[in-house]
């Protein structure tokens, strides 16, 4: 049995798994490459999770993530970031033990890579980065002379293995519903086949990422290979977005009653900006969202409770506005749960999960 | 020499020693007692630098961090969080161990204290927190008969000792300039006082904490103790407050650039939301600021860049705007530094910090 005292963010395993079982029995229909983001749980024990359904390949955000992880015994990893000329010497000595991928956008990084390439034992497999209009990093999709001459630098290298062509649908976050992310989805099919046919190599992998298109879209088909990875949890940002149902949400963290002002009908929870982050949802109202509140039981959670918000956030304090009947009866030493707004987030702020049974979940530190 | 491969905070120590020197000096003149906040630097070693400036004792946000310092010879703490019935345990072993002050807002915890001393070598102090005006935690200052009650009860308990009344005026975070803020001072003072004449006991400390007041008013006079926190680091809001010069700001954080697109001037920093946090300054023409950006030297950092800016952050990505000359001459490789906008945030989320020079600052884990 859990013994609660302080902000703890818990797992509801049954869950977990499912959404994990889902998204491998998805990807394998579509007959795809699946290689899942680790970078939301970042834990070896929930990576084996993964493994148990079947998953060989992973995606990582950093090398720290990607070492940590080929501690846990994962050999084709994928850096979707893009390659931090800073960190060559690890990456390059980390390519020497496992199958090891990087991202590249520009042909300038090159030469510093080689510059660190040491015996080379085996080629680093490198994607190259299309913005497909997130507009965050990536060659623009429509900027085919570009992504050929970075294609051409990199063949041209003797350390470097091009692997294929790799974007994140960054703006499936800001889409209105299925129809919106599938139009997104079809317009990036279409450049990046173009851009794969320019380079004239159809062997390149295209490789996609994002939950919200990855649980949505029906029109997938198109890429060779999907990378999501908030769906391990889900939050209720992609409630928001339409990703999943409130009940797929598979992390809640437990937080102490501190203080009740039924007055207002606000409870004051240790539960602040150090645990959630400061993720919100933002109505155009200048209503703000920092999560959901559930009741924890030996079980897990329940549904969210009606009427009830995580409203503010400072550093320890959060302030839930409840339903008055809810709030009279509440007192100081209660547990309430909160539904994360970005549970990546709240997992990087926590570093340790636990099972709704107490049992614990290390993370990378 | 400091070697940056990836985000590192950093801390210029010369400022931060004169942050704390020159609060200390402005206590000293107001001959109040002097209880700085350390949920900012969360390190003992910055303890230490306020040790030689003279401190002896200190205000913590939990109990966890009061083990913390407790661990590091601090031996006078005042946890400013509504004291939590779930860490009532711990709480009663560490006030055998040193001088505890607890805040209680609320009749119903008193029992609860109660169920959990020990042996009670010593009493537990205990502030009544009452709110001023920022809505967040404590008894309405308004309401005296409730403060009146509260005391009353605290008086009757063998283990509980009252010390005092402390306020967090939070609101001075959203105050338009130095007279709003005296204002908020102004009718605190009056307030504070009256409750402490209707409980019938003037040795009774009036507590008063938070940075903008305690950097900027001229008319703190009316309080005995005050315990400002972020000063010691201040940061980009507090510069927008009004708080602090930009040169003050005594944290920057270390960014490798890990792509450059000219096109929309623009450059994509490894440093993100897991780094910075995501607070946030948002304007009324929904500008989003996350950071200043300042070049980094062997010496520190210079001042920020005119027209540049950190404007987006996802979980491990920054999008820095930069004048077209700045943002055409860097390379991915290159380091950036970034003012932060709420360095408490950002301590917390890297809870390891770096001096100029490369000398570790340990932080509470």
């Amino acid at each position: 049995m859990l013994q609660i005292s302080k902000p703890v963010l818990l797992v509801d395993e049954a869950k977990c798994r499912n959404n994990i079982r889902q998204m491998k029995a998805k990807a394998d229909a579509a007959s795809v490459l699946y290689r899942p983001h680790f970078k939301t749980h970042q834990s070896g024990l929930i990576g084996e999770w993964f493994r148990e359904s079947g998953t060989t390949a992973i995606t990582v955000s950093s090398l720290s993530m990607a070492r940590y992880f080929a501690d846990h015994g994962w050999n084709d990893i994928t850096i979707a970031f893009p390659v931090n000329p800073l960190e060559l010497e690890g990456i390059c000595s980390l390519a020497e033990k496992i199958s090891l991928n990087i991202l590249v956008e520009s042909v300038d990084v090159i030469g510093q890579i080689e510059q660190h390439v040491h015996g080379a034992t085996q080629r680093i497999g490198v994607f190259i980065k299309i913005d497909v209009g997130a507009g965050r990093t990536g060659i623009l999709m429509s900027d085919t002379a570009s992504v050929i001459a970075l294609a051409s630098a990199i063949n041209n290298s003797p350390s470097l293995l091009l692997k294929g062509l790799l974007a994140h649908a960054g703006h499936t976050y800001k889409a209105k519903g299925k129809q919106a992310i599938e139009e997104i989805v079809s317009q990036a099919t279409k450049g990046m086949h173009g851009l794969r046919k320019a380079i004239g190599n159809e062997k390149l992998i295209l490789s996609w990422g994002d939950t919200p298109s990855c649980s949505m879209a029906t029109n997938l088909e198109g890429f060779d290979e999907w990378r999501p990875g908030n769906f391990v949890f889900y939050d209720v940002m992609q409630y928001h977005i339409g990703s999943c149902s409130l009940d797929q949400v598979a992390v809640a963290m437990a937080c102490p009653v501190v203080a009740v002002h039924p007055a207002r009908n606000q409870a004051v929870i240790y539960g602040g900006a150090i645990h959630f982050s400061k993720e919100l949802i933002r109505a155009d109202n200048a209503f703000e969202l920092f999560g959901y509140v559930v009741r924890i039981n030996d079980q897990g959670w329940s549904t969210p409770l009606s009427g009830a918000w995580l409203g503010s956030l400072s550093q320890e304090h959060g302030i839930v506005n409840l339903p008055a009947d809810v709030c009279h009866k509440l007192k100081p030493g209660d547990i309430l749960g909160i539904l994360p707004i970005h549970s990546c987030l709240a997992v990087s702020a926590m570093r340790n999960l636990s099972s709704v049974t107490g049992l614990a979940i290390p993370c990378m530190k």
